[in-house]
């Protein structure tokens, strides 16, 4: 059976914009890997009368029910009550629940427990308890006229913790069938022309399916598939990741990457190569980029940002005959960058990025987003020439982007520029 | 009048788990602080039936609905028509759209537009267009039987971009009445320790209210008021306002700022002074961070990422014997290195971090997360001795917040440690 599920977080906290709402992101992505349907999203304040009128339309169009929030043990939490009524059961007090609870403020020596914890024993007659391995309030799932219902806790980490423990075992025994899926990553092509080039094949597929994302100056496409188990979903996937590896060719950089910056890495450390930057436009994102990746220091020896022209010259060792004749801004500066940090730092690669972030053009005139990304090897140094626009965080990320690139094609045998 | 909202958010990503739902975040902020309600958020996927169903209801709940994706170029993408039907509209062509994207790409000379991109120059009747300033889709508002919608797109950075520039100064007009905010800034409190402080005030407030926010490492407090006009609303948060300041005191690193980095630097431009770094743990992080900020480079001159040990003895002139003896953690170390950098890039302040971003201990056992922070002026070099956790992330962050704080308590005449 192929069920459907909804997700209601409840939450005044959510409609007022203090929290982003990573238990539904948490309870999505969890479903999606068991192969259960997903089709819409609710969020609703901590209001009995609009939570039951969520429920009831929840009612219409899933199978499952998944809540969060409002299990707590004040007044407002009013979940377990108000789903209760929903499906005309009673709350009953479970006494072993009682005792945990009572437990867990004994170990914390400086908390003495105020009565009103103990509405979180209370659960939906028939319920099975889920424990909360974090916080106090445990969550619970029944079932009534073929509809499940699950509750989990708002906080976070307890709903994280609870999905896991409780939440997937529970869900498993319902399903039979394997949800996989591959990330294809693409750098060189914008969404649409990747659209474009695979409509055909995104249309003929049943499962898996495909579907490209966007962020920015990144797309990737998800291969997804659903069998009885993971190698039929893999052999069910295998055929069209080849195919789209014929369509797309050198644009594809990995698959399953969390980005160019760790498949740099990777690539780097299985070569045991070293690398370098000289950062001028990018200010450091570069550098930030590749040492938020834990283990990055065996490859990644260091930068010198570059953000005033004397830094250039003195330590660089760009001329400054350079700077005059061609400007800060060219493509001789941003290879001369290279060769610099490739010295200064002693390593096997360096990146050199010298260019206009915005919003506005520079004293110079040159227009924002013009941009010029140079890699330095043992052999020789080659750049590309960019125009990237005038979004200043769209031009420092782009031009990133753009060196990553040209390091992971300079690795495997690709042509640079 | 007193209006209701309701967020539609259209993207199957989201439905997946790929992406955490932030548009609906910021909207959320947004319409608080305009002082409209927010019931409902409803996510839905890609999908026209499903999404026509959450408009009807959306419609039965709301006075204005607000669409965040679906606005792209791809066949996917349809926002605009659905919406259009459900309130009896057409889609008419916009030449005036159509030019600007051809203009976008135009100025991407690496990328061919698809006529698939032209889509986006479609809007239902009688729409306001809204500029995208970032990406290709424009967004629109309009209204019908008494109902105001608004569409944005999806991509986070565009649908903020697009709140502020379009969306807000549209629901501003729909009110009689002018909401006004600052936002006070603080360092150095815990979200819990700064409502512990604020309780009876914030408790005795009707209007202005008085709310705090978390971000990593630091926290806002909204003061908003509701007046007839700007200057009633500020006569009105005027007194309160002292009497944060009262309670808070230094704390409050300002009022308004977009962050520690932008109090920097406009203390550092105030004062006409240069600041350069030193960054081993944090890799580039805070020069990242204040050269995020348009303007900068008359401030920030550059900065050495040592990420290795001889660039730390190489470049800046850290002695290798006091890294044998102290550590490359150690206090000694980031003095060295703020003062190496400070002399190397011959500007006036300068900053020195070194430390364990973590997840794990480094190889000379520091614990992830020991961290220690320098800043050398003219007259001498004062550092910080921070245990900041083990998350890799947050203890970058909070090595960098703490950097900022140091610079900004040194220009104010506070005392520095």
């Amino acid at each position: 059976m192929n069920y459907t599920a909804e997700i209601i977080c409840v939450g005044t906290e959510l409609l007022l914009g203090n929290t982003v709402n990573t238990d539904a992101r948490d309870i999505s992505e969890a479903l999606s890997e068991l192969g259960i349907n997903v089709y819409f999203h609710t969020v609703v304040g901590d209001n009995p009368q609009r939570l039951k009128s969520a429920v009831e339309i929840a009612k219409t169009r899933a199978d499952i029910i998944i809540t969060t929030g409002g299990l707590g043990p004040t007044y407002d939490d009013l979940t377990k009550q108000t789903l209760a009524d929903c499906f005309g059961k009673k709350l009953v007090f479970h006494e072993k629940e009682a005792r945990r609870i009572r437990d867990f403020f004994r170990r914390l020596d400086n908390m003495a427990m105020t009565e009103n914890n103990l509405a979180q024993a209370y659960f939906p007659e028939g319920s099975i308890i889920f424990e909360n391995s974090i916080g106090t309030a445990p969550g619970c799932a029944f079932d009534s006229g073929g509809k499940h219902v699950i509750m989990l806790p708002g906080p976070p980490g307890e709903c994280k913790a609870m999905l896991r423990s409780g939440a997937i075992p529970y869900l498993k025994k319902l399903s039979d069938s394997e949800i996989l899926s591959h990330n294809i990553n693409i750098f060189g092509l914008g969404e649409s022309a990747v659209e474009d080039m695979l409509r055909p094949l995104m249309i003929s597929l049943e499962n898996p399916t495909l579907a490209p994302y966007a962020k920015t100056g990144e797309v990737s496409l998800r291969l997804t598939a659903k069998a009885k188990n993971r190698d039929e979903a893999e052999e069910l996937m295998k055929p069209v990741l080849e195919k789209v590896k014929d369509i797309l060719g050198d644009y594809i950089y990995d698959v399953d990457s969390a980005g160019l910056e760790n498949t740099v890495l990777r690539l780097m450390q299985e070569r045991n190569l070293t690398l370098s930057a000289a950062e001028s436009c990018t200010g450091g994102l570069l550098s930030k980029r590749i040492t938020d990746i834990p283990g990055a220091s065996n490859v990644f020896l260091g930068s010198i940002v570059s953000y005033s022209n004397p830094v250039k010259t003195g330590l660089l060792g760009v001329p400054a005959a350079l700077i005059a004749e061609r400007g800060a801004v060219s493509s001789e500066t941003a290879v001369a960058m290279a060769e610099g940090a490739r010295e200064l730092l002693n390593t096997d690669l360096a990146v050199g990025i010298t260019g206009v972030a915005g919003p506005g053009p520079d004293e110079q005139g040159n227009n924002a987003g013009t941009v010029f990304v140079a890699l330095s090897g043992e052999k020789d140094t080659c750049f590309r020439s960019l125009k990237l626009g005038t979004d200043r965080n769209r031009v420092r990320i782009m031009a990133v982007h753009h060196a990553f690139d040209m390091i992971r094609r300079y690795l495997t045998g690709l042509s640079v520029i």
